[in-house]
């Protein structure tokens, strides 16, 4: 069996999409359902696949079958290809399976040389007609497949114009277009060093392995690398016979959508021009009039594009973006794919469909893709606005702000504070520059990757950000910045787009976020199939209370650390880590007791009904003093500036103590539940506040409060064991305190790779488990979260060594096996085990959908992600049932 | 059915230890066999524990039993317990199931009491032995059952000894023991607040109690913990007439090897006394003569003993250890164990038992301990030299050394080089020490644990060290340290003991390692039975030549950074670092490039017929820089002494340099094979070195060098992949231009978690998988090496977190899973994938077990332990038979 190459628009549909590619695919679709679609036929992908293989030879027998198909083309139209009189003229269009800007550009008017032309004149007996098509179809040809600059062209017909000293090209005389039609034969044969083909066979030819080969170039290739598009697909060719939109003032050409692709109101929305061929609309020449207008212009036309359209809604189940030209008043289709849209028109369409019965709430669910919904919680830059970008960096933290630069925290504290809008512009972000991201805008930085402290802390907070601004360059001690070309200094307004990476200077217009009505009725469906829970990562009541409002139902993790950052609890941490016995340091968490207490009794107060679980202490003491580096200079300096013995006396007991606890790998060194086990009064003092906090919320009426102590960093049972115990003679010892009976709930996070190979036996002291899949990233690729990104990351990420970043997307196939395993050994022991995951991965879609997968109760993330989550948990459960 | 508490020796066996205990199994089992014991009872284990459930009260029905037993015990003798005629007389011992020091001593002659020792006198017609007996008994059973000083009972006697001015005790008249006794009844009633129990049967419950509760006196908690025997293990207790070896001048006592316990002879070893009970014995009063003297003394006693250790050796098939009276000519049996030994009798009996046909090869390879084997390898301190401990530290690598303390590694390296002993006395070693430790005797360090980098580097070099001596006060500045007491200065010699961790101040004498006939005769039997391969981890041709004197087949790690640490090459190693053009470091690598070959040569020289496995560079680059810190200080001190300014500039570019470089978890940042991604020229340089060294190695006729290559710290195939491309386009090329055809073999370490759970991937791009047991422990239980033996991990081990020190012993539930996981999934892709293991875990018995059950094909270790690691490879193979 020979293989087949080549399929008539009538042979096909849309189920051929792979073969046919998308254009090809939705003209056979619409040929098939009986549109008016000019005839034609579609090489297929499978051709430019062969085409490589063969190191850049047609495939035989393709050509044999494309001239059997441009015969029965002529006997269908009953033209002639290349004909003197009635002469087939066909559009050459490239067409892959996915979309993809960047191939290669429509030919019109192919078949046109010097008998043919004649033909056409003969038949519209319009001289200047056929020869501005010709002239047209030359200088696409021998720009696209020739490779013949562009301004080639132009020039001459410029020079021509000039010559008769008329404005327009189609105020060119026919004497003029002849000449023109000469000139570009002489730039063709003088740059491309041949002759301008003229059998229309030729042409065709040479037209399709121009096609084929716009596959792989740099544009294509880049564009591909960017949307995961993989190499391989091909794209197909589609040969179309010609009609014309400019053959007077009953022709006509347009583009349009079957709904507003901007706010999804139900309205036929595009443009059009009356005596115009397809490139007319793009040049810009003419302005298109809106689609509205041709009621009244050309009123069966509009009739007849309305009924194309209601079919095309009705058949596809979605909004439609179609091309259509019509010739003599008649309605030709020559194109219908999906139509782009903004992420408010997704969701307000797939909630009409449903309204109109046109699909289910699930369709409407799945419809809507989940970074809609992370874009529909930001303020955006306004799509419309023509901006010149300044400088791009990554995209880390969604969301527009716009703000005059400040470069310290201090400063963007004092200024914020009194309500001026800043924007905090750093080389990188750090603990102590948290008040100044509370109070700014949004943060602009100059390294770190989509996960380095600065995006981390932005992302929790619902804070636009962009990091890693490589054309960003500081010079802080000066007060100044160059971003790109433009240099700013303090007070410079600059706006910056968290969800592109944008940064441009001054301001610019932004669009408020709408989750209103169909917002809220599209979760509500998602809801109403997810089976995970989706739970939020806060840490304060003001976070906890906006995740509610996102429809979080409980806190999967509430950190403790951040309280103990605040600037009034620092000293007192300090005091109690520079504690030189039990007692000094139980001194030093007596006073943290009652502060603790308050912020779990207001946390646990707002998600009331809900539950919350609560981290103990995890992250390494040190982080909490400043860095040996910092000391030993200070203490160098201060001893060279000879100041007071006392002063010196207290930087050395620092550096000593800081150089004490100093590690060389603090991310796996003391830490988490080893604090507990080392310094049992430190944990014993949190879950003293957390009990206390609920004993007083119990008192006061609210028995519907859910603390849940979760001891962090556990690899081995006898950890939890100990820690347990610990946690829950404290809670016993507040009951009889109080008198209060509330529930004392102990779990676990399986961070540690040994957590979740050993699972089964963790399970015998844990009622929940919850993935720590940050830290089990690192450790299960052993990469440093804090290392990894600004060191190599991107160099893996580029070279493809890693499909994507771990931290971002969970990896299924190491880190994600660890979970499955933890999962199986967990309910082994522990049928009931609630599993739940907090990792910034709970909010990313894929990794949402692993974890319904693999049987997790729910995942956890940012509040604002919270909306992300509920619609990628329903997508997984349509996809995959009800694992 | 009513619980058995009391057993007749007759009824039991060897076979019933875990019950009767020891002691009470060997009795049992010499009265079975027919040789001469008293008869007695044994009172199980059991009830111990029975003791303890029920709070520390006999259980049911043991009472009745005992007393059963002694009315047996007067039926079988004749004699009455108590009695004023022909008294039964009993000892009372401890016996629990392993040895155990730190129990209850043994009580002898109990039942006496006023009637009975008049009963003894009339036997014995001699009224002072009676009463000395009596007074004995009283002081034993004062002072170990009711708790009176032993100081109190030795006053009285020699208040008396004062009175009659006399010098012994068996100098005091008959009248005067009687008051010695009744000085015995008034100190007891005064301190112990009881009247002196009289009734035998009371004595008895009391003693018996009093063994119960020695279970869990301190000492013997302690003993337990330190040689991790269980706590439920519980003792028995040995309750056996009485015979005197005190009964005159045909009497005696003593103790006896079969063999010479020191050096494994053939001949009976050992000591008595005659007319003497055994704590005379003990006692040191009376010196004992050695056994051979009996042969005149005693002749038929010595026959006698011949005859029985023949037949206990021939029953046991092992050395015993055995105690016995004679009473009269009448030879005893009192105990028989297997005798304690030192490693070079163990080896050297289990030689000769083959020899002899005693037991078989394999039996002679089970024998042998892998730490005798350890022990044999070193010089020890001479064990017969009493000497004192000045301090205690960890033992970290086995050997003594005698030498004079130095405080730095240039004074070390400035002495040792000219031939003078010097021992490196360090707070803690890093790898600029390694000269120091090169030239030193041995190391000793005030911190780190077991795995700390002295105790790794000494281990790797063989040489001893005892790290961690907390005793140990260093002022380095000042010359001086103190070492428990003692304070010493540079140049004074101290000795270590690396075996046991102990320190002296001053020279010890030591005894040679003997490596001679019967160790190479157990190792070559081990090596018939043993599976797995055994290869050493060695990086320089020194150490690769000892690696083969002990017999590794192979080199299983040869690291290359050691290389590039050397003091000549450091220098081009920073200028490597600090190249900022790839131009500039390729520059810097073509002058390694030759040395690197060098070291290449030389090793697979060495190494000819057996695989040398060379992994490429895997520490991060900033380990070849100053600290950070280090240089911010000496970059502050060098502004403010106003250094010139190009010094300076010098200084801020190592620190920028440093800086950029720093990381905050360099064990899990730009190290292994990350480097050779971002920077593949210096793999491409090192790759290059193997391979040219090779090509010259095959054109002198050494074509059987086996170089592999292997690539560390894979986490994803795709990263082996490239690295496997760029190995393999070197070699070709070497083999193009040196017409060389030598193999090129390359594979990888599997130490990371992702690189074991995608093992089926990873073995795609692999020859052979070696186990990183080191690292891969670091990311499994999220330890940093570095950090957590001195912060966290002792107090782990204390605690009974962890049963062992990962890093010493390979953790089986976790690590272990991920080892077994590995293999499967890669052998699943390539079945002759080779597989070993080249961590430190590599030489721990425990872990080889592991690796046997696992299926590896090979471990690798440093060299001083690859004659353990034959052993453990065999013991396995015995264990578990042929994986």
């Amino acid at each position: 069996m020979t293989q087949k190459w080549v399929y008539w628009f009538k042979e096909g549909g849309e189920h051929m999409r792979p073969i046919l590619g998308g254009k090809g695919a939705g003209l056979a679709e619409m040929t098939r359902i009986g549109l008016p679609v000019p005839p034609g036929f579609t090489i297929s992908t499978q051709a430019c696949i062969e085409y490589y293989k063969q190191g850049q030879k047609l495939p035989s027998g393709l050509w044999d079958e494309v001239e059997e198909h441009i015969k029965g083309l002529e006997e269908t139209t009953g033209k002639k290809f290349g004909g003197s009189t009635n002469p087939l003229l066909v559009s050459v269009r490239s067409g892959a399976a996915i979309s993809m800007p960047g191939m290669m550009d429509t030919i019109l008017n192919l078949g046109l040389n010097e008998d043919s032309v004649q033909g056409l004149y003969r038949q519209t007996n319009d001289m200047r007609f056929a020869l501005d098509c010709q002239r047209r179809f030359m200088q696409m040809f021998g720009d696209v497949v020739l490779g013949v600059d562009h301004d080639e062209f132009e020039h001459i017909l410029a020079k021509q114009r000039e010559e008769e000293n008329v404005k327009y090209d189609h105020e060119i005389s026919v004497e003029g277009l002849k000449k023109v039609i000469e000139g570009y034969r002489r730039v063709v044969k003088e740059k491309a060093g041949i002759e301008f083909p003229n059998d229309p066979m030729e042409q065709l030819r040479m037209a399709v392995e121009a096609v084929f080969k716009s596959w792989n170039n740099e544009r294509a290739i880049v564009y591909r690398k960017i949307n995961k598009i993989p190499d391989d697909l091909g794209t197909a060719v589609n040969v179309q016979m010609m009609v014309f939109g400019n053959m007077g003032s009953d022709s006509g050409t347009g583009v349009m959508f079957t709904r507003n692709p901007s706010t999804g109101a139900k309205e036929l929305y595009g443009e059009y021009l009356i005596n115009a061929q397809g490139e007319d609309v793009v040049a810009g020449i003419r302005t298109p009039k809106p689609i509205s207008q041709m009621r009244e212009e050309l009123p069966e036309t509009y009739e007849e594009l309305k009924r194309v359209a209601a079919i095309l809604e009705q058949h596809y189940k979605d909004m439609q973006d179609m091309e259509f030209t019509v010739e003599h008043g008649k309605l030709y289709m020559l194109q219908t794919r999906a139509g782009k849209r903004t992420a408010a028109a997704s969701i307000e369409i797939a909630r009409q469909m449903v309204e109109e019965g046109l699909i289910d709430k699930k369709e409407a669910v799945k419809r809507v893709k989940p970074e809609e919904i992370a874009r529909m919680l930001h303020r955006g830059v306004d799509p419309n606005a023509k901006l010149e970008v300044a400088a791009q960096g990554l995209p880390a933290s969604p969301g527009a702000a716009i703000g005059a630069v400040v470069f310290n925290y201090k400063k963007a504290e004092e200024l914020g504070s009194k309500g001026e809008k800043v924007i905090l512009v750093r080389p990188e972000t750090k603990p102590e520059d948290m008040p100044g991201i509370v109070y700014a805008q949004g943060v602009l930085t100059s390294r770190g990757g989509m996960t380095c402290h600065a995006a981390v802390v932005a992302r929790g907070m619902g804070k636009p950000a962009v990091v890693g601004c490589e054309a960003l360059h500081l010079d802080i001690e000066n007060g100044k910045a160059v971003i790109g070309k433009a240099e700013i200094k303090e007070g410079d307004v600059i706006s910056i787009d968290g969800a592109t990476g944008n940064v441009y200077i001054g301001e610019v217009p932004l669009v408020e976020p709408n989750i209103g009505g169909a917002f809220q009725e599209i979760l509500q469906w998602a809801d109403e199939v997810k089976r995970l829970g989706v739970k939020a990562n806060a840490d304060t009541p003001e976070d906890a209370k906006r995740a509610r409002e996102f429809g979080a139902t409980g806190i999967g993790l509430c950190r403790t650390e951040h309280m103990f950052m605040a600037a009034d609890r620092l000293p007192v941490v300090r005091e109690m880590i520079m504690a030189k016995t039990t007692e000094e340091r139980k001194a030093a968490l007596d006073k943290l007791l009652p502060m603790q207490e308050n912020d779990f009794y207001e946390i646990l107060k707002v998600m009331r009904g809900y539950t919350v679980t609560i981290r103990l202490l995890d992250p390494p003491l040190h982080e909490f003093l400043p860095s040996t580096e910092e000391l030993a200079v200070r203490l160098s300096e201060m001893k060279h500036q000879n100041a007071p013995a006392a002063e010196i006396a207290e930087v050395e007991k620092t550096l000593k103590m800081a150089r004490e606890l100093h590690e060389a790998n603090p991310m796996m060194g003391l830490r988490g539940c080893r604090l507990g086990i080392l310094w049992p009064e430190i944990y014993e003092m949190q879950a003293r506040a957390i009990f206390q906090a609920t004993a007083r919320l119990f008192k006061e009426g609210y028995t519907d409060v859910k603390p849940e102590v979760m001891i962090p960093l556990v690899g081995e049972a006898k950890e939890l064991e100990l820690n347990r115990e610990m946690v829950v003679r404290v809670g016993e010892e507040v009951r009889k305190e109080t008198g209060q009976n509330f529930p004392i709930v102990v779990g676990t996070m399986i961070e540690i790779p040994r957590a979740a190979l050993t699972a089964d036996e963790i399970a015998k002291h844990a009622e929940f488990f919850s993935f720590g899949t940050n830290d089990l990233t690192q450790m299960t690729f052993g990469y440093s979260r804090d290392d990894a990104e600004a060191k190599f990351l991107h160099v893996y990420l580029e070279q493809k060594i890693l499909k994507e970043n771990p931290f971002q997307v969970l990896d299924r196939s190491g880190v994600g096996k660890l979970v499955k395993m933890a999962v199986e050994l967990g309910r082994s022991t522990r049928p009931d085990l609630v599993i739940g995951i907090c990792g910034e991965h709970g909010g990313d879609p894929d990794s949402v959908e692993f974890c319904h997968i693999a049987g997790l109760d729910y995942v956890s993330c940012s509040p604002y992600r919270v909306p992300v989550a509920r619609l990628a948990a329903a997508h997984a459960a349509l996809k995959h049932g009800d694992k």
